[in-house]
C-alpha cells in the first residue's frame, strides 16, 4: 500500500461533487493530511480578541481534499479508520456573536490561546493558577464525503454524509462510516480539534492545525448506513468502546429519533434482533448524547451502544 | 446516627406538600426503602404482555415517603448520598402505546421479563443464545422533594425538584443535590431500575423492586442549585467521575441551554471562573447528555464535567 499526502493548500470551502479531486487512491489505502486550523490560518498564537472583527468569515472551515476513492459508488459506505491525529503546539477557543448554544447571552467576541506543548502528557492547562486542566483528545471536526446533489453546500453544518460532525469520539482508534452519494466518495477532512466536549456548546473547541492520518476503505455490504456511524475502540473518554449511530437535522428530537431508529436497524442487520427487542435494548443499554448542537442549521445526536454487551463471556 | 426504614406500603401517587410525612429524620441521617417496582406490584415474574391491558394506570409510578428532614427550609439544598441500591431477582421492560420516543412507530404492547439472579456478576442476559448481556447499574428512577406550590403533581415527569429524573448515573456512590421548596424537604424515592441507558428511549428500563439506602443532609450554602445536580464517583459507566448540572422542561434545546447555564454558574461559584471562561470550559470539556427523553411533558438534559480537570497534578 502506498501512503498519499494532502497538503495545506489543497483545500476547499464547500461540499461540491464538481470539485476536482486532489488525489485518487485505491480502497484500503492510507492518506495523510496537513491541515490549517478552522480559521484557515488567520488566527495565530499571538492573536487577541481584537483581531476577530477583521477575520474573513468566507474563508473559514475549509476542508482538505477531496480524495477520489476508486470503486466507490453511490450506495456504498466509506470506512474511515482514524490512525493518527497530532495537534500543533498551540490552539485557540473563540466566542463569536450569533454562534453557540447561548448566543443570545454571549454577545462579546472572546479569544483564548492554548499552549498545547504538554500534549505528550495528555492535557493542556486551562488555568494553572486555579488548578484546572483539560484532557487532550485530538480529532478532526470535519470528515465527510460529497453530496450526491449538484451544487455547493456550506461546510458549517453536518449532513447525512458527514462534514462538520464535530464529534469528540472520532479520535485515534475510532472507525467512522459514511454513506457514499457520489462516485469516488470524494472524502475531505479538516477543522482540527485538540479537545471538545459533546455539544461544543460555545461554538468552538480547542481549534488547532492538525496532522491527520486515515485509511479509506469502500464497503459494499452496509447499505443501512444512512448517516455517520462510528465505532470507538477504548481510546476516548468511552473506555468500554461503543458502536454509535447518529441522526442529523434541524430538529433535536427528530435527530434523536433518527439515532434510535438507526440503532434499531443496526441491531437487526448485525445482531439478528427484531424491532421490539432492539428498541428495548436501546432503552436499557444505549446512551443518547448530543454530539454537536451549534453548527446550524443541523444538530448531530448519537446513540452509543457499549460493545461489551455483545459477548458470551460471563 | 439511627437508621430509619420506609416500608413498601408507605407510598404516594403524587408530589403534594400536603401529604403527611411517614418519617421525620435529622439532617445527616440514613434511611432505607423497600420499594415495589413502578407497576406497584401489578407485574410479576410470571406476567406476559397479555396482562398489560388490564393494568391500573392510575396506580403506577408510586414513590415511597415522604420524609421530613429537620431544619430543611425553602431555598436550602438536599444532599442525597446514594449508599446502596439492590434490585430484586427479576425485572421487566415494557412497551406501552403512546409512551417512548418512537411511540408513533411502536403501537403494540410488549413485555420482557428479566432474570436478575446474575446481579452479583454485574450483568443480566438479554439473549444468551445470541450472546447479548446488559451491565446492571441499579438506581432509583424517582428521587425528589415536594414542590413549594400547593396541589398534587403527577409522578410521571421530572421537575426542577427532581421526581422521575430517570437518570442512569445516580447509582451507588453518586451524590444527588435537589433544591428544597417546602419545609422539611419531603423527600420520596421509587421506580427501581436495574439498568437503563441515557434517554430510556422505549419508555421503560429494567424495572424492578428495589431496596435502597440513602443519607439525607441539608445544605445551607448552595442556593445556586435550581435543578437536580449530581456528582458521580466512578461507580457508573463514567469511570472518571463527573459533576453534572441539568435542565428540565418541555423543550429539549431550552433544557440543554439550562444545563449549560447551570454549569457556568457552578464553575463561577465553586471554581472562581468568570462567565466567558466557564462557557469556554463547558465547550472543550463538558458533555451534553440526554438523560431522560420520555417522561412527558418534561425532558431532562445534563452537562457532565469530568472531575479530573480540577487537579494541580501534572
Amino acid at each position: 500500500m502506498s501512503i498519499h499526502a494532502v497538503k495545506r493548500a489543497q483545500c476547499h470551502l464547500a461540499w461540491d461533487n464538481s470539485i476536482p479531486p486532489v488525489l485518487r487512491v485505491k480502497s484500503g489505502e492510507t492518506v495523510t493530511f496537513d491541515c490549517l486550523d478552522a480559521s484557515n490560518g488567520q488566527i495565530t498564537p499571538a492573536a487577541t480578541a481584537a483581531l476577530l472583527p477583521s477575520l474573513s468569515m468566507t474563508s473559514l472551515d475549509q476542508v482538505n481534499g477531496p480524495i477520489f476513492v476508486e470503486s466507490a459508488m453511490p450506495g456504498d459506505t466509506l470506512q474511515v479508520d482514524v490512525l493518527d491525529m497530532t495537534p500543533a503546539e498551540w490552539g485557540w477557543t473563540g466566542i463569536f456573536p450569533g454562534f453557540g448554544i447561548l448566543a443570545d447571552e454571549f454577545t462579546e467576541l472572546a479569544l483564548k490561546i492554548w499552549d498545547l506543548k504538554t500534549y505528550d502528557k495528555g492535557f493542556a492547562w486551562f488555568d494553572k493558577a486555579k488548578g484546572i486542566k483539560v484532557p487532550l483528545r485530538p480529532f478532526a471536526g470535519e470528515m465527510g464525503v460529497a453530496s450526491g446533489a449538484k451544487g455547493a453546500f456550506s461546510t458549517i453544518p453536518p449532513y447525512r454524509t458527514g462534514g462538520n460532525i464535530d464529534t469528540k469520539h472520532v479520535t485515534r482508534g475510532t472507525t467512522l462510516y459514511l454513506p457514499i452519494e457520489a462516485e469516488g466518495a470524494l472524502f475531505s477532512l479538516g477543522d482540527g480539534h485538540a479537545a471538545q466536549g459533546d455539544g461544543e456548546v460555545c461554538g468552538t473547541a480547542i481549534e488547532t492545525p492538525m496532522n491527520a492520518t486515515v485509511r479509506l476503505t469502500v464497503l459494499k455490504d452496509r447499505p443501512y448506513v444512512k448517516t455517520p456511524h462510528f465505532a470507538t475502540n477504548g481510546s476516548t473518554d468511552d473506555p468500554r468502546g461503543s458502536y454509535c449511530t447518529t441522526g442529523v437535522g434541524p430538529d433535536i428530537r427528530e435527530a434523536a429519533r433518527d439515532a434510535v431508529r438507526h440503532m434499531i436497524t443496526f441491531l437487526g442487520e448485525e445482531h439478528g434482533l427484531d424491532r421490539t427487542e432492539a428498541y428495548m435494548l436501546c432503552s436499557v443499554a444505549g446512551d443518547l448524547r448530543m454530539h454537536e448542537v451549534v453548527d446550524m442549521p443541523n444538530y448531530l445526536i448519537g446513540m452509543m451502544m457499549p460493545k461489551s454487551i455483545f459477548s458470551n463471556v460471563e
